[in-house]
């Protein structure tokens, strides 16, 4: 597959279809696994990850899923492998790493395959909307398949062995992208945070484990997966989220109720920065779009939909815009080339 | 004259027909006068007012001045005078002394004589554009004219005797309204006004003396009259200015060469402010409008010229916005209407 191809348009798993893409936008679940006979990647000799790649990607042709692409990451530009990140679909850890590894993926890009990360093996499935189910579904199928091709580390007291042991026994991590302007703007978000942690779960960044919150994004995921089953934890974290949910809606009426003037100020000044910047940062951008998303959602704003800001977190990305610019661009360019996109999408006009 | 029909349209002295009204906005010069026989206004009974007042606006009949109208400023609502002052017709501290007070203006508000402020009578005159030597005339000929019917505190040694020392002399005070938002912005602003200084002229916020700096707006003006002749004050003013203009506008040229974008982008966020806020302070307005100012000088900014930002620099002030929409305003109501008043003139559509 042609990475390039993919620059122009959003990931298949931010698709706007889904319904309850509100609040919740997408859900990930994830299986890390390591191969039997092969040491882990902090032991393991290049010439072990060069078999553990093969392995993989072998496998992977076995198990008959042939739309799955495979991108050598040691091989591929510090833009690509940004690019890839960008999309969510490989980790920092992945793009920056060093020796042999990769990743594959499908067409719509709703499953892929890290190859020497952490793990020997992370597959994951995403998908937009709230999916548990469906996405450990998915992944779990996968697992399935590549299991018959490849041996696993496996103890029948731990479960599976994983690199690192917040992940040993069903090495399952789920995880939900959800979207709180309102508890951000109020102050309120750390709140969840406290309560959120107390219940065994973690919040994460945008771009996963050590990145930044931007524009109100948040991953909430299961903390660890020891003497816990599938269905404990795909049941943790559905049981939570509705209440996450009812929160941020409550704090958005609560706002509306009382104030609804100074919520429009902050959603049209938001979209008054993104119209009329000439330059402008990937984070100050999150932050507007955040706001203006959430003014889509409450029918404050009608000038875009939620596909033209989707497309926007995607496409306005440092590697995403230089993938689109067809060349590589300082700070400076960037940011002015992303408030002309930004323009262009939100005037339907040329810059 | 009915105060209520100044509320719909900017000051004469405001009007965009001078040509070199983008830089130096407007030129004033004052006269400080007091009565023959009568105690300065720190000593004067009640009575005492009631006499000058009396005295100056039969002075101002028997001259001809039949199109001056005279305010009761102790009996105008305190939204009235506020008005005033923001039509810069009188000062902050005419507007809230004490006593028996009040101003003479003419229809295109260019002439005003206030009455019982610091001294018995500060007569000024008001022109837009960089016009000493013509509101000096202006001032003139109505000081001569009043002072054929009214005997003025004069020593031949010292000149015209005024409340406060610095006045004494001529009683003559210059000044200029300037816009120097590249200096501003490029943090130049402190050594123009230390240079200022060094030559005797003093700064002074938008509203006059003891008054705030406001989106790059501010006087300059002569400090002392004593032991000068009107022609030196001028003259003074009339060499100092050229160069505090060409300062600007090379700090324009220079911003502009080295990096357009940056200034455009100051320029284009400040008008998209403006344009999508919900509710704006006063405050915040002004440092947007002498942004989106300094863009249509630049032909940065073609959406509105400067006729409609005069206007919204008088009509958006607390008193305008309240007479405009007829009625008492607490402060976050101004704000949004002040808001809605700003969209309106800027997108030509009703809010």
């Amino acid at each position: 597959m042609d990475i390039d191809s993919l620059a122009g348009q959003a990931g298949g798993w931010l698709s706007s279809a889904a319904g309850d893409g509100d609040i919740v936008i997408s859900s990930r679940a994830r299986l890390a696994r390591n191969m039997e006979g092969f040491p882990f990647l902090s032991r393991a000799t290049d010439d072990d990850r060069k078999r553990v790649v093969d392995a993989v990607v072998s496998a992977v042709e076995q198990a008959g899923f042939s739309d799955m692409a495979y991108v050598d990451l040691a091989e591929a530009s510090s833009l690509d492998r940004l690019f890839l990140v960008e999309r969510h679909l490989i980790s920092k850890e992945l793009a920056g790493g060093s020796g042999l590894r990769g990743v594959a993926f499908g067409r719509d890009e709703a499953l892929s395959i890290l190859v020497n990360e952490e793990d020997h093996l992370r597959m994951q499935a995403l998908r937009p909307g709230l999916a548990l189910e469906q996405t450990y579904d998915e992944v779990n199928r996968l697992d399935d398949s590549i299991e018959k091709h490849l041996a696993y580390a496996f103890s029948p007291r731990y479960g599976y062995l994983t690199a690192c042991p917040t992940n040993v026994g069903t090495g399952l991590r789920v995880s939900l992208m959800v979207h709180l302007p309102a508890l951000g703007y109020m102050k309120q978000i750390e709140k969840v945070f406290q309560a959120i942690s107390k219940i065994g779960l973690a919040v994460r960044g945008l771009y996963g484990e050590g990145t930044q919150a931007l524009g109100d994004f948040y991953q909430i995921s299961n903390q660890v997966t020891l003497g816990r089953t599938e269905t404990d934890l795909i049941d943790d974290l559905a049981r939570a989220i509705p209440k996450i949910v009812e929160y941020e809606q409550r704090t958005r009426e609560t706002w509306i109720d009382e104030d609804r003037n100074l919520l429009e100020d902050r959603v049209m000044r938001a979209l008054g920065m993104l119209i009329h910047a000439r330059r402008i940062s990937s984070e100050e951008m999150m932050d507007h779009l955040s706001a203006v998303r959430m003014g889509v959602n409450l029918g404050v704003v009608d000038r875009c939909g939620l596909d033209t800001l989707n497309e926007l977190f995607f496409l306005t990305q440092p590697a995403h815009l230089q993938k689109t610019e067809g060349k590589k661009l300082g700070p400076t360019e960037r940011d002015v080339a992303r408030a002309a996109f930004i323009r262009r999408r939100l005037n339907g006009t040329a810059p």
